[in-house]
Formats: structure tokens, C-alpha cells, sequence
């Protein structure tokens, strides 16, 4: 195709929290799809704090991305052109398609998308991977049920504000953490927790003891640290604490484990992790029971979109690391066709 | 009654490893039961990690020993005086009974032990609250099935011991850490585990790569620090960490958690604490099933028995955490009666 493709690669690994240095933009024509290959106008990326533990090469659920390799992203575009018999011009679709302007793909991975049923940022959050990662997360490793009490942190982020409001469609009480007043109170007005613990301000393991005093019985872990601590110190008996994240620990030199872990044995807890990816086989009924949620109104879904364009990409990534995004963080990079 | 009780009174919380300043040897006439009552002559102590949590001011899944007390301790004695319809004198007996001579309990907590069936040691270890840890750890928590790899640490101690000739029982592959030469040989030696690893002289994450090149899927912790991290790094996919204990940290100023604990979520594993007591109303299955292995020869008993008397009691007990012991640690207090 007459057509170029910007595209955001990994220049160099990085220390501490990336920055311009670690990517390298480059351009080169967009492909024409090969036999039983769509070609996707990318429209918009999906940013996740699990993209720094890609960058870093350490062997993990997935291979680190290569120096000069186009960095992985998930995301959400438009069929341009297509020799693939399910897809058509026009297409939305979703998938891991990286960080660029064009990709190729045979479809193995992509998703298709009604447009019609919520904007687009929306299904790269609360009806997207984020979205579902919030469900499984809380219903399936969490167990979360009626008259729990469940603590989200990074409750104002992209997953954790899923989770806490799916928490309160289930009958759970729903208790989030998130750093600053203004989260606080997204938290609680605009998504329905019942109570948020603001972490730059408040001693987290007293407000929780204050806020949940018979115990945690859900605590869904977004960040990891001193948070994780906490509310390990406060966990009710037989308590699940959902390990689905660690951004407090991503840009850390050496991980910090919870020195509170032994209250797993005092409260008889367990401390389980998990990837969404595990739960493919019940996408289809996860989305639709969101989507419902969605439609009725009991599920708000936020995203942050920044219209910057790709090569805005190394600007826009550590936003998340510095706490800067309520709801998804996603950039847009290119208009419909 | 006209004899005298010795006893082991907490004196002061300790730093560290407890010594003698942190006990006081006190003496009181031994009281005659009341109604419902019996009045027990212990003969052994149990001697186990745990007791150092209960040194400390912090709360736990029970309330610490107040200073002045009788130090809480599992006991091993015979009924001289009984009150109660239940108990005979004459009967062995086990139970809470605290680090002293004499015990006088009202029935709730004691176990009566048929002499017959096993030296009376064992019922302190094997067929005792150690021998139903590693059993329900084992089994229950770590839900170790027919070719699994059990990792377990503390292999040469009590429950250790026990939990690696349980794997092997069950039909997996049952893999030893311990500290030394000598406690590795008794690990592969005589109680059967497959491998053992001297975490003195082996890179122990190295080591269990080795001799678990498809990763752990029962790792049974008695140990913490950087064990537990070295097997959190070795798991394979959906696997189980069972918390027992964590002797490396117990004398610490502040617990170290484990840096690893993100492997959790890269492998989809579980950690999970719990105590024996969960499981009271499986113990009569259990002790009757280990008793059974016990009979059979599969599984072996080893206790480390210290002819002391209860004034050995505070030179004794660190041993635990020095590693000295071999199997089940306990102290000798009194003759049969």
C-alpha cells in the first residue's frame, strides 16, 4: 500500500520509569495483506502498567519484546483492506496489533467489535481486556459474593474501577484506594464505592481498619508495596487476596515482597495471581454480562483518551506510572476510515 | 497435693532468639483437680517455632503469652489425679498444657493417646499436632496429588519430615531442602525424599531448577526469606504454596516478604496459610491414616528428644532456630508415673 506506518519500537531497556530514550520512532510502508491476512487501520492503543514488565527481559507469561522490535500493545482499529474470509472493510476490531498505525494480522487474536453498542475507547476498557480482567479478577480467583467486604486499590485506574463497581453490582461492599482527593471522590461519586482511602494522605492500614472492621474478604491488588502491606494486615478469615498487579513495584530495581504475608497463616488466606488471557473460553459471556451492566447504567465506564497520535506514545506511556490517568489510558492514534 | 510444679514463666518479650533472660523458673504446689478436673503429670514438652509468636506482643490467630505467665506449650503427660468421668488415672494424655511439671485441665483440649501404638515422643511429633500439620498442609492446602513436585523446606524437622514422606506416600516426587550435609542424607536417606538441598552450601534456586526442571507444584514452606523466594521462582503453572511457618524470620525485627511474589500471577499460583486446629474434625481420620503409614513402615518417625527437665527449658528451646534439631524437637520434663 501507498500508505506509511509509523511505528513505536524498544530502543533500549529501561531503569526506573521509561522515558523518551527507551523508544525509537520509525516509518516504513504499510504491507498489503497476504492470503487469509486483514489489514487494520489502528485507531487507538490501549496503555497498560503489564507493558513495562514487557520491556524488561526477564522471562515472565510472555516473552520480553526485542530491542528493536515494535513495541506490544493491545488495540483497537478498522479494517482497511482484507483477504481473510470473516473480516470486511470496515471491520472494528481489537487485538494485540502493537504500537504503530497499521498492522497486519491473520486473524488469530482478533476480536470483532459492534460499534454500536458503546464508544470505542470502551472496548479497550470496561468491555475490553481491562474490563474483563476487573471480572475474572474479583468473580472467579477473588470469589466475590454477596455482603463481602472487598477492597480495590488503584481504585480511580483502569481495572480497579471496574472492579469495585462490579463488587458493588454483586452486593459487595466496596472500599477503594487511590492517591490524591480528586480520585477519591470519583471513586465514591461517580462509581459508587462506598468509601475511599486517599493513600498520599491517610495512614492506609488504619483507614482500613476503620473502614472495613471485621476484615477484608476480597482485597484486589492493583499495586503491590506498602498498600499490599495494609491491607494484608487486614484481611478477615479465609480472606482471597487478588494479586492482578503491582504498579508500585514495576519501576523498582528489585521487587518488594509483602512483609505482611504471614497473615495469610494467622487469617487463613490465600494469595492467588492470574492473567486473563486464562479465561478465554468465557470472554463471550463476561462482555455481554458487562455490556448489560453497561446499558442498564449500574456499570460506568471512564476513559482517559489523549488524541496525541503515535508518536506521542513515549510521552503518554508513563502518565500511568505517575498516577496521572483516571479510568483506561488510552491513546489515539488515527481517525476512522 | 504435696508437690512441688515447676515452671516456665515468660519474664520478658525477647529480641531476637530467646535465651534465658526471657524466662523465669517459678515453683507452686501442684493443686488437687476440682469437680470435672483431672490433674496431669507431663512428661514432654512439645518444643516448636510457633512458641516464638507467642513470645511476641502483636496479635495473632491467639493472644500472645502475658509477661508472668505460664509459657503455652504442647505437652505429652499421664492423669495422677481425675475428677473428670472421662479420664483415669494412668491415662496418657495430650494437649495445651503449658511448659511445667503439672497441669491441671478440665477436659476441653485433651486428647487421650493409646501408649500402646507408638513411643510416647511420637505423639508429639508423627501422630501428633506436627505429624496432622504436614498432613493437612500436605494434602488439604496444598492438595499434592499422584506425580506432583513437592518441594518442602524445614525437610529435616518436624513437620518437614513428615510432609516429604507424605509426597512420597502419595506418589510424588518429593524434593528437600535443609541446611547441611547431614540433615540432606537424612532427608534422602532415611525418610525417602528424592533429592535434598543443602541451602548452606547450594545456590538453591539453581539447585531446584535442577532437580525440578518442570517446576514446583507443591511447595510447602516452613522456612520464609530466601527459600521461599528461590521456590517462588521455580513453579510451575497453577501451582500451590502452602505457609507453614517462616523459622528464618521469626527473630527478626521486621519480616522480610517475598520478592517473588509476582510469580504468582506469572505462573497463575496460589499461596495459602492455615493451622491445624481448621482441621479438628479431621483428625481422628488423619491421625488414624498416619498411624496406619506408621504400622506399615512407610512413614518414619524421628524425634530429638532432650533428657533435660524443665529447667532445660530455656537452653532448649533455641535450638529450633540454630537448626540443631533432627525431626521433632522435645524436651523431656518427667518419668511415667
Amino acid at each position: 500500500m501507498d500508505i506509511t506506518n509509523q511505528q513505536v519500537r524498544l530502543a533500549a531497556r529501561p531503569n526506573g520509569v521509561p522515558d523518551e530514550s527507551n523508544w525509537e520512532l520509525t516509518s516504513e510502508p504499510v504491507p498489503d495483506p497476504g492470503d487469509g491476512q486483514v489489514t487494520v487501520k489502528i485507531l487507538m492503543l490501549s496503555l497498560d502498567p503489564a507493558m513495562r514488565g514487557w520491556m524488561t527481559d526477564v522471562p515472565s507469561y510472555l516473552p520480553p519484546v526485542e530491542i528493536g522490535d515494535v513495541m506490544r500493545a493491545g488495540a483497537l482499529g478498522q479494517v482497511i483492506a482484507s483477504r481473510h474470509p470473516d473480516y470486511s472493510e470496515g471491520d472494528h476490531v481489537v487485538g494485540v496489533l502493537g504500537a504503530q498505525e497499521y498492522a497486519v494480522a491473520d486473524g488469530a487474536g482478533l476480536t470483532k467489535v459492534d460499534a454500536n453498542l458503546a464508544p470505542l475507547p470502551t472496548f479497550l476498557g470496561a468491555l475490553g481486556m481491562t474490563g474483563l480482567t476487573a471480572y475474572f479478577g474479583l468473580l472467579e480467583i477473588g470469589q466475590a459474593k454477596e455482603g463481602d467486604t472487598v477492597v480495590v486499590s488503584g481504585a480511580a485506574g483502569a481495572v480497579g474501577s471496574v472492579a469495585g463497581q462490579i463488587a458493588k453490582i454483586k452486593g459487595c461492599r466496596a472500599i477503594g484506594i487511590a492517591g490524591g482527593v480528586d480520585k477519591c471522590r470519583f471513586a465514591v461519586e461517580e462509581l459508587g464505592f462506598d468509601a475511599a482511602i486517599d493513600y498520599k494522605a491517610d495512614d492506609v492500614a488504619r483507614a482500613l481498619q476503620r473502614e472495613a472492621p471485621d476484615g477484608i474478604d476480597v482485597y484486589f491488588d492493583n499495586v503491590g508495596g506498602d498498600i499490599l502491606d495494609a491491607a494484608l494486615a487486614n484481611l478477615a478469615m479465609r480472606a482471597r487476596v487478588v494479586i492482578c498487579g503491582a504498579i508500585s513495584q514495576y519501576n523498582e530495581d528489585r521487587m518488594r515482597g509483602p512483609s505482611n504475608y504471614m497473615m495469610l497463616l494467622v487469617r487463613r488466606a490465600r494469595m492467588e495471581g492470574f492473567l486473563v488471557f486464562d479465561f478465554v473460553s468465557k470472554y463471550q459471556d463476561a462482555v455481554a454480562e458487562l455490556a448489560s451492566w453497561l446499558r442498564a447504567g449500574k456499570l460506568k465506564a471512564r476513559e482517559d483518551v489523549v488524541d496525541g497520535g503515535i508518536s506521542a506514545f513515549p510521552a503518554t506511556f508513563p502518565r500511568l506510572f505517575r498516577g496521572e490517568n483516571v479510568g483506561k489510558l488510552v491513546l489515539k492514534v488515527g481517525e476512522p476510515a
